[in-house]
């Protein structure tokens, strides 16, 4: 089988999301580190680069765009590039890529503005490229398993739409020192407009989005700053999805004791499905009038859509590395399957189109916060 | 010392409700039944009096005005009366009892209507009597260790308030048979303007305010009916406490899997404090950054406003009826110091002010979500 | 319906067991505590009498003796008597009142000596009168829902037993002050020859019998003394039961953070079943091949013989006074159907053979200790 | 830094463990996989070794003698080969590779017989080479955390051990396909003596010595054979360890429902740690009368010996190929230090004598059980 060949684009200043970008990639054996840029510093770029096993060291460059030039000049130029930089590269670095031919995986959020992401997705679409975006909570395989029982109809019709996100990084980082890496993220000239919002909302979006298939059309978002942050570090969210079907989310920077605990329940008229990431490869299932059944993600009895995305025997437990593996799976085996002019596979990794929902859900909640907490359309 | 005597209306009906109260009344050994029109039925009236041991048959009455005035006349009459009757006739019969000079412990809600709450509340300080309300799940015993842990500062300030309260009740109702017992409360004549706000909303507001301390200020509510339901079966409600606090709260009666499964979290500065229905005798505190802890209500090391809620060693599962049993325990407490004119007690039962502030809390969500989810003052 | 009038010895020196017993006793109206010898102390054995609602004063005695005597000589003698004092007082008193035809409801062990519970069920079967022990763990109504489900094949054929009871009593008095009440557990003189086996090991041999309704045939068991002293505190058994299924017992009061957490598993070749007394209205059913279900006991879906020992509805939680109470319930319906001359009912509750199978259990598991933990028959 | 190069034998016929090895290894860029026997089908060789970028295809050997010598006589010989075949094999490939002067990572157990594993031992100490072994549930973080707490006295001194492991392979085998993979486990012939005890009583025997770092003294073993099966699927185990230290054991392969369901506990007299594999980046802590702490691995409050083998920040899960990169993190850097004649760093990771111990261990446990369950000295 014929391997793709991949390039990155930040990840090498130490960061902890490089690396995981580079193992999800790589996980299934269907795509090879070759070029990088994975800092401005040109040492620790070529250490990096050893250390990820980039052999030929004159594909390691010094900034993105001599990257995107040089690649899209080379016969064996990389298949994608992946982008892991703070926010407020993203769109400039993705455009760049996208503009030399060459396919994008790129962090969320994809830009820092909605008109930003409707441009990527303008390029995107005109060149006919592949644009995949890390959404992680929606792709682990527990979460693929909730979305073959919700399509095969075991909760029944939906009818109520439950999800939270809390964490305490930002009130711990009160208390301790904190890196440079995490920091960018309240600074509102990086992280963009929102804090809470885009980083960990916009994951409950996309997550709702994947579990269900459901679109949203409107949202009633109240945004709390604390103790004079600039920035909102808690929110909380009414929303409605197509066919009259009630949501709501929370999420919180500020939940003293949560270890990104993102908890979602989709309830039905037969039944409901509960899924936690502090035991990510279990669902809680509840058919009506039943006792509800833990579901593991590795056990034979599911879907298969769910078992091929489990690497390990029942048991074992596998986290959040090979969550973005199986994005990197859907998106590599996608963009195998043109290359090889076979029968398109079907998606399941969040592409540009999720990209862009999430800087609409974000977009409306900043205005609907603005506006004094009323709906506002998606 | 002397033991209380009280008398029941309603719970008479095979209504295990009637005996949750019997028995919590009677758990601490300060009050005793003597007297009560169970039911209208006087054959299943006399059958209830001796299953309960009312020795005293001529206390067993017909109806509830004849109890309140034959009671009243009686030199041993009756301390308090306990009213377990559906919703729609509990501000008749309390109103009926106060005027005869008679205390109360009323369900909740006390009333259909908010003026009637008023009406009731304007009786019991002309007379100065004793109305006791009983809101069960602010009256745990780990609740109370809550209140404790948050008035000595244990969480710092508090920065926000999240609870939910999913059941399925309704829902499994659909595909069950379900006796009368349950189904009035699915009747708006009898219920009141809502079903799932007056029901379970009012116990979240309830318990929010017995763990907290923290008084309610403002609402935005969005009820969702289930399929032509009259009544709400879901709400999601924002909410607004003083000092700027923010809330949110979730009731159902259609979540799939849930029993009765009340849970809360209170949000600090210095760390927070969750509890769930479904481990009635836990705490989980979390100190800012360190490792949450499991705090179990009947344990040495708790403050001894919860430990002398608990009634056996630690390890021994306590459960609905010992929550009820501490509403009484308060409740005749301060009763019986009134009346041995000792020095009032900390009154720790829910009084005709939260009964109240019940009420306006489900006026407010009804006009919030009438008017089009906007905020309403309470 | 008649209800069974029953007396009291011990219970009145403030131990909790007491009102433990009482509550059971009464939990369903069956039955009414009518006299009583509740302490040696004649004041306090007033003041018991009164908070617990025994009307005629000349029913409180003031040694068990004169108590059983005078009672069976009353025309209106008590039905039985609850035996709730230290272990080393249950052969005598509950030899007494048998002798006098009362029946006796004992706390278990029922002895301090095999040879003593022979004795006492010789005069049980002399005298046919009913002697009911109260094995509180056994009693739990979702343990009948766990033997309903044995019996009807739901686990297949019974391969394996895994039982624990891990607490710490034992080690947090060795930093705090204990009352008397539990240093008696201490006591080689009053205790017997074990603590930890006659105390907690024999509540898992009853859990383990009346959950599965198998035989124990023979024990292998580890005694460890802490620090000294002169009694076990820590057992580990091998078991052997009928038709060559294993087993395996832990129970610890040494086990620090344990809230007397009986834990129970059986294992057979089409699924098992869990139960942990930290959350006693659940079964943790687990089909061979299938996800695990949460069965909550007091669901529809249950069988009648677990769903009737529930008194409140779906996802209210009764904990360990209802389980006194399930025990009760048994004995009194077995003894009203015996007076009225109707059909025997099941007997669910523990028996003289139940309190005899405890006694020979600890009798082998001594043996097995003291041989150098090798096999030795039951 | 330099890299190290090491070569694989086995792992290439489809099976997990083949892959679990390579990412464990390469998981923190310490190691790079340049030579491979992967299998003994060169078909399936080469496309194993494109799959995993083995660059250089004269280095892919069709037998793994053909291996150790070609590679012991390179300038550039691998510095390590990792052992993934099936447990029958693991001494002659050892002992090759030793002999040729390369180290080894086995996977356990080591080796048939105690007397093979002696060998590999004896050859080990002569060449001074450095053989790891790979005990998984030993070298999750949150264990080394135990392992620090337990050493810097927070349990205070150890009182009891309680291990176990049930799973359900086996017992579900009985009624599914398997594929061959696991079948070779159920062979005497292939997997040894025993089948639970070497395959997975040995990983608790290791947890246990890994956790607190004592030494084992002697086991009462008791083995059952499911219907027939001519291999133990079920053992339970009494331990004595050095100091009087009592444990118990109990690993399961019939138990259904169990997801590799490894829980041990460790109790002191002045508290206890509780780790449970299906939730391996937690640790349960429980001071002597205080309320238990849910520790979580990747939190900044732990000692730095636990935090330095996360790899993300807290509150993502990490899982079993991370405890295998643990392993590898360990063996490399000696091996690294080593070779640059540094001061030794400290061995985390399991050495031949830990791998001895564990057939020390199974043979006493055979010996214990065929002698009717007897103490055997280890």
């Amino acid at each position: 089988m014929k391997k793709l060949q991949f390039g990155m684009v930040g990840g090498g200043n130490g960061a902890f999301i490089g690396n995981v970008h580079r193992r999800g990639a790589t996980e299934d054996n269907m795509a090879r580190l070759v070029a990088g840029c994975f800092t401005r510093n040109m040492d620790k770029n070529l250490v990096t680069a050893e250390a990820w096993d980039v052999d030929d060291l004159s594909r390691v460059y010094g900034n993105y765009k001599e990257m995107a030039e040089k690649e899209s000049q080379r016969e064996d130029c990389i298949d994608f590039v992946t982008i892991v930089t703070p926010t407020d590269s993203h769109y400039k670095i993705a455009k760049c890529f996208l503009e030399h031919g060459i396919n994008v995986v790129c962090d969320k959020p994809i830009s820092m503005t909605l008109e930003e992401g409707e441009e990527l997705k303008k390029i995107v679409d005109e060149k006919k490229l592949e644009f995949g975006v890390t959404y992680t909570y929606a792709s682990y395989a527990a979460i693929r398993q909730a979305r073959e029982m919700i399509d095969h109809g075991e909760i029944g019709e939906i009818i109520n739409i439950i999800a939270e996100y809390p964490q305490d990084w930002v009130i711990v980082s009160t208390v301790a020192e904190n890196s440079d890496q995490a920091m960018w993220r309240l600074d509102p000239k990086r992280a963009g407009k929102t804090a809470c919002c885009s980083d960990i909302g916009t994951h409950l979006e996309a997550l709702i989005s994947k579990m269900t298939g459901k679109k949203l059309e409107r949202v009633l978002a109240r945004f709390t700053h604390y103790k004079g942050s600039p920035l909102d570090h808690d929110i909380q969210i009414l929303l409605d999805y197509e066919g009259g079907i009630p949501g709501m989310m929370w999420a919180s920077q500020l939940a003293s004791g949560s270890d990104c605990g993102v908890k979602i329940r989709i309830y039905g008229d037969k039944g409901s499905i509960e899924w936690r990431h502090t035991s990510p490869m279990e669902l809680i299932y509840s058919p009506l009038n039943q006792p509800p059944r833990i579901i593991t993600a590795n056990r034979a009895y599911n879907y298969k859509a769910c078992t091929e995305l489990c690497r390990l025997p029942a048991g074992h437990p596998e986290g959040f590395y090979e969550a973005f593996g199986n994005i990197y799976k859907s998106y590599c085996s996608h963009l195998l399957a043109k290359y090889n002019g076979e029968k398109p596979v079907t998606l399941r990794h969040p592409t540009i189109e999720d990209g862009l929902a999430g800087m609409r859900f974000v977009d409306a909640c900043v205005k609907s916060n603005e506006q004094g907490n009323i709906w506002i359309d998606v």
